[in-house]
């Protein structure tokens, strides 16, 4: 199919069409990467009011629980919701969105929800532009919301702060010293804080886990791109299907409110300057994987090995002699 | 001085050349980097056996008083020492270790020590740059052993470790459960762990706590580096110099093993490897930061931010026109 064709029943919402572009920006085929740009291109601007939501909670949080709840009293509402994953262990793993596939049964089985797994790609920041890609793919196709989900190893938790405008970090009830286990990175790039499983025996546990959440996020510095009470935690029960709703409330006021006083805006601005960098310098050293640039810094590397030459002449012959520095 | 000169005083061990050459490195100007390049090339493979010993414990573990003690043992058998530090908050705090050598007071006055604070740089690459070239320095100028120690926050442990021989983790007593406090790849790196302050009151605590790491030691995957009984955990009290002959007969011990079965070598050959390609890496990066690529970048990133094109074909742009890819 030609890119123009492509591009526009994508704009239609035909998800096939969808599926089958979120496929080419996949690919690490060099046509295939080149019809993507093309297409990307061709998109672009188009969608621009999709809520890009982020959802980082480590196994065990009830995370696909919480997106087949969430998600199905969306698009109850008549909302058009995507769910995509950056998952650093996919290409270990097979994929853990794969399995939660097949656990989000209601939720994939829903005409107005579209749920992708995550690119198998071991390098995380080839994940993270597939995933931006698949982004921008799912705002043109006029989804209302994206919720974009991590397990929240490593590094894969700033990689979805950095493409999303809200991020929500998903926790289970637990006792007052397991605060210190949510590193102080996290906590400070959350906007929305819910304690799950806030239902049966671990209610009064969810309720205490929340208000010690609660007080750790007030103090906290104050972030400009946040109104009076955020960032703010709540409890949920995924199961029960209990405080969902609150927890919209509070993610589309806060969304609202970043709109009109221009936060919403600068962060994306912010965002699209952060992975244009990103991808100039992945793009940089890129070259360092490719002849005759690789050959001749494994000869090199091979006598700073030996001892014949020092790392520092070593690496300033290589920039000079083939990399024009 | 001439570079020739300034390296027959690194070798006959002039301590004052040495001081001088240190600051040659760690000197940002062109002029001082080329002169340092030359002088490191013409003092290559000097040296070539020091011991050179990282060491990594957060503040209030004691590490001053234990390199003081630990420092001035060695020299009082006859052994050069020189320390170095890889502070990356140095920028900020003006060096901590500048505080240190005061501290360091009977060390800092011992004729065959030279204690060598951090060079005040707020970028990391920047510091390990400096240090190893200060590290080699060192060498050439006959030391035995060369402590280079950090406050281990963040990236800087594995810094220090990439840039020494053997690494050391220097930790308080404690409770049982803050064994959780030490992340487990710095565990995987170490090759002893110390146990300070094993005296007076916290005597006790210090043998639990020891205990308590060597069996979290036993429970890592054996290591080819590694001898039997190794990586160990021990006590050692620096205020009442306790322990300190032991650890450094433990510490001959793993360093002659890994020398005689080429371990040692090993090492030094894929460090060096692993800091040419790091200087391949920061010096390409370093273009992104220079003119004309630099104006380019910035223009590129503002029609990225204002969504009048997409990162993936700003970065294309810039990368085809003005980094000849």
């Amino acid at each position: 199919m030609e890119n123009v064709e492509l591009a526009k029943r994508i704009l239609a919402g035909e998800r096939r069409a969808l599926a089958r572009a979120i496929t080419l920006v996949e690919s690490n085929r060099a046509d295939h990467r080149a019809q993507a740009a093309e297409l990307l291109e061709e998109l672009r601007g188009h969608g621009r009011q999709a809520l890009r939501v982020g959802l980082s909670g480590t196994p065990g949080v009830g995370k696909s629980t919480f997106i087949e709840a969430f998600g199905t009293m969306l698009t109850g509402q008549g909302l058009k919701v995507a769910v995509l994953a950056v998952d650093p262990s996919s290409a270990r793993s097979g994929g853990s969105i794969l399995g939660d596939k097949t656990r989000m049964e209601r939720l994939s089985r829903d005409p107005r929800a579209f749920i992708r797994p995550s690119p198998s790609q071991s390098h995380l920041g080839g994940v993270a532009r597939r995933t931006r890609e698949a982004i921008d793919l799912c705002q043109a196709a006029d989804f209302d919301v994206i919720l974009i989900e991590t397990v929240g190893v490593g590094q894969s938790e700033t990689v979805v702060a950095e493409m999303s405008d809200l991020f929500l970090l998903l926790l289970a009830p637990a006792g007052g010293d397991e605060l210190q286990g949510v590193k102080r990175g996290i906590m400070e790039t959350a906007d929305i804080i819910l304690i799950n499983k806030a239902d049966g025996d671990l209610k009064s546990t969810a309720v205490r886990t929340c208000a010690d959440y609660a007080g750790a996020l007030r103090l906290l510095r104050k972030r400009p791109q946040d109104p009076e009470g955020f960032p703010k935690a709540l409890t949920v029960s995924a199961v029960e299907e209990n405080g969902l709703q609150e927890a919209w409330s509070e993610m589309t006021a806060l969304a609202d409110w970043r709109r009109e006083t221009g936060h919403f805006d600068a962060r994306r601005a912010q965002q699209a300057r952060y992975w244009f960098e990103a991808e100039v310098r992945e793009g940089l050293l890129a070259r360092l994987r490719r002849e005759p640039v690789k050959g001749a810094m494994e000869a090199l590397a091979r006598q700073v090995e030996a001892g014949d030459v020092t790392a520092a002449a070593a690496a300033e012959e290589l920039l000079r002699d083939y990399l024009g520095m």
